[in-house]
């Protein structure tokens, strides 16, 4: 068992460093790999296949609400992106510029897509005539490309993976319910499928998305007590349809401008979902989005019978359904338990001569170590159970985490207490104005993360300058 | 019924103009729109759901054989893309280069990837150090940029989507062995799901990829006689390992270079599909690979009852498995058949007042238009079996095709003959020299397609230079 803590002791505890910590796992459990191209990194089969996992769940529920997939280029002209001011102005300073193709330079610049409002516009103008044309709610699934200065694996890297959904309607109404659905699909999906527990609201005007009317946002909280925004859906009003000419004749014979919405979730929720339940042993993966949900490693695998019972109990779980793996290399029980820890794979099943004796097998949680054991003939049945306790257990675990490290600050001295001396979201009365927006995140270090749908009153006054409040934000250090 | 063949009078016949009619089916079937960014498309939902479907089928069959799937970045350094000559001399004319990253001039080029061996080897250099690694078979979804001066819908664009299969191995059998068993996954997954029969075999030297050491083909022919590549595979023995220093240390403990493969599909074979089966009506999508499976017309629908059993036969067919659809949109039935027809949807069910009070329904084939009555208890079940005979009659009646339009040509009269006055593949023996393989090519305007793994001897002599033959080559004119 000496090899047993070599894997772990390659990682930086979180108490000491979380973003060596992070950092570390990211790389110990093999989700990614640096390359020679600076900012980018490469996504290795551990890492992607939670993607794959995230792109299935996500596209079906998408789908169960009618939306469609499509895909548009890659690449914008300098002139398309040009037609919606604040879309140019948040993106020009980060987005990367091909200037020639093949031996000849371009006439007109091309863009790699960091969005895709422009090129969905520019199709909707020629798609979109009449009110029996819309809605229509398309999505791709694609990579997007944003020239940051500083990277951090699956946060914030300068090309990433996600889906951008874009829909056009016929009224306004329509628009603001599909903005709000999406919002809910991604909270839903997060909350059930990820673990991760999350507070729905609306961004502030300094806070939303260049060139939409309203930004509605889903903000979750990381084990270091900072903010990670999880998914964004926006509603731009018929601004986009002005810039871009999207018309159409409506039921009263009348030309009309369209309404559209976009929405979309990144690979950086391989990152939230690392913060948000990994620990010192490495990566935590909750069942439902997990790769491998069981691990079968024989004890004394040479002993006669050990392998044959493992490599049974394995096709019994995979009969069940279960995304089970055996571990039938020559490493010592201790450096596969060690390895399955590191990779968060949610359970392993321990099976060696004096189980089989017993007609048993002993089931670990990874997420508390808990032992169960097991009759064989009942084992995949009481898996599906453990499993789905541990699913049930993460949430809770982080829903615990969240709301503890949640503060609500009445007055001035406690939002500066909690600033400083607190990690987590801040609960705060807003006036609504600029002004006191911007001199909280001089002064204290933190931005408005949302207006959350359950709105509370805290108090009558705004906690920075005193007047009336309108709303209660949630504030916090942010990734 | 005035309406009825409004739809197809919009398509040129074939054989009028094949080119035009292919341009038309691709427009008027709703499966790509041209877009502001020259020689770039957007795939819309009928077309993208046709790469949906053959992701899903060879994606489970990569798997099936080992296959894990990454994501590897979208740009190659300069410096990177130079490290293999015949590589970056095959693609330096048609890359797309980044030049500008934010508001910066980049001080080294990115290109946009036109394919990745470069990056993947540059990854696998840091990624393998023993035998204990290898082999690693891994695979990406993704797009590409190729700087294409002519360009058509799915056939050649400047950018397109495919999967690239990059593998690394220990040695040279085994990457030859993977080699070919991608090959055969492909021609299966061809044959199989697209009812597209192909002949497998090796590229000429003059034909193969830039860098490979072989490359090996399938070769489908389209109904106009013109050949399509349909998928390629390369060993690339330790060539890129060598350039790019892919070392392990073997069993023996000597430091070796590594063997490597790929081998990639893309959305051309939407295109294939398109060129193969459609007809004058417009596309014919073969059962198997359809997005929307059956299309339920009901007929007279404002009559008491009708719409609602036509509801009914829709929950029916879903229960049962199949993609089916509901058109209860006011067009005329004559219209809504000619739309089932133009977008290719295998059968449709007709179900009007005649046919519920004998208890029955229509079932129509698209593909000959032949009907099957059934009772409607036993619907799903009859349009399962009409589904699985389409799907092999569409198979039959191309590899007909095919094999009425193959010509063996022992002499050159025999060569010249079918160059100028047939269209299709001609079969002729080859002495193996570039010469001879150039000539050809100058004058008769035919390539080679492929050295078929079913070689046969048509006559011993070259039937450009005469002298002693080595193999039989396909030739033909290739899209």
């Amino acid at each position: 068992m000496a090899n047993d803590k070599k894997l772990v002791e390659q990682i930086t505890s979180m108490e000491k460093d979380f973003a060596q910590w992070y950092t570390d796992v990211v790389k110990k459990a093999e989700l990614i790999d640096y390359t020679s191209v600076k900012g980018c990194m490469v996504i290795k089969p551990a890492g992607y296949a939670i993607w794959e996992n995230i792109q299935a769940e996500l596209d079906r529920r998408f789908k169960e609400t009618g939306v469609e997939n499509v895909y548009l280029p890659l690449f914008i002209p300098e002139n398309l992106l040009r037609k919606e001011s604040e879309l140019v102005e948040g993106f020009a300073p980060e987005v990367a510029w091909v200037t020639q193709g093949g031996l000849e330079p371009l006439q007109e610049r091309l863009c790699v897509r960091p969005t895709s409002e422009t090129l969905f516009s520019d199709f909707y103008k020629n798609d979109v005539h009449s009110y029996r044309d819309l809605p229509k709610v398309y999505n791709q699934w694609c990579s997007v490309v944003r020239w940051e200065k500083t990277t951090r694996p699956f946060l914030r890297s300068r090309e990433f993976l996600w889906q951008e959904g874009h829909t056009v309607h016929a009224t306004a109404e329509e628009a603001q319910e599909r903005t709000e659905q999406m919002l809910n699909v991604y909270a839903d999906f997060c909350e059930e499928v990820l673990a991760i527990p999350v507070v729905r609201g609306k961004k502030t005007d300094k806070e939303k998305f260049a060139g939409a009317v309203a930004t509605y946002t889903i903000e979750s909280l990381m084990h270091d007590g900072q903010a990670l925004q999880s998914g964004t859906s926006h509603n731009f009003g018929d601004k986009f349809a002005q810039a871009y000419g999207i018309q159409f004749t409506d039921r009263d014979n009348k030309l009309k401008y369209a309404y559209q919405t976009s929405w979309g979730m990144t690979t950086r929720m391989i990152g939230a979902i690392i913060m948000v339940h990994g620990d010192n042993s490495g990566l935590v993966l909750p069942p439902r989005i997990a790769p491998v949900q069981v691990m079968v490693v024989p004890i004394q695998q040479k002993k006669e019978g050990v392998l044959e019972k493992a490599r049974e109990i394995l096709d019994m779980l995979k009969a069940a359904g279960l995304r089970a793996r055996l571990d039938d290399s020559d490493k010592s029980p201790g450096w596969k338990f060690s390895e399955q820890e590191m990779r968060g794979i949610p359970c392993r099943i321990e099976i060696g001569p004096k189980d089989i004796e017993a007609g048993q097998a002993v089931i670990v949680r990874r997420d508390n170590r808990e032992k169960t054991v097991s009759s064989i003939g009942d084992l995949a049945g009481t898996v599906k159970k453990v499993l789905e306790q541990e699913q049930a257990d993460l949430f809770a675990k982080a829903k615990a985490h969240r709301d503890e490290h949640t503060y609500d600050a009445p007055t001035k001295e406690e939002f500066a207490d909690a600033a400083e001396n607190k990690h987590g979201f801040i609960r705060a009365m807003w006036c609504g104005c600029r002004e006191c927006e911007d001199a909280i995140k001089e002064e204290y270090g933190v931005t408005s993360r949302c207006m959350p749908f359950a709105q509370e009153t805290l108090s009558d006054t705004c906690v920075y300058c005193g007047k009336p409040a309108k709303t209660l934000v949630y504030w916090g250090k942010a990734y």
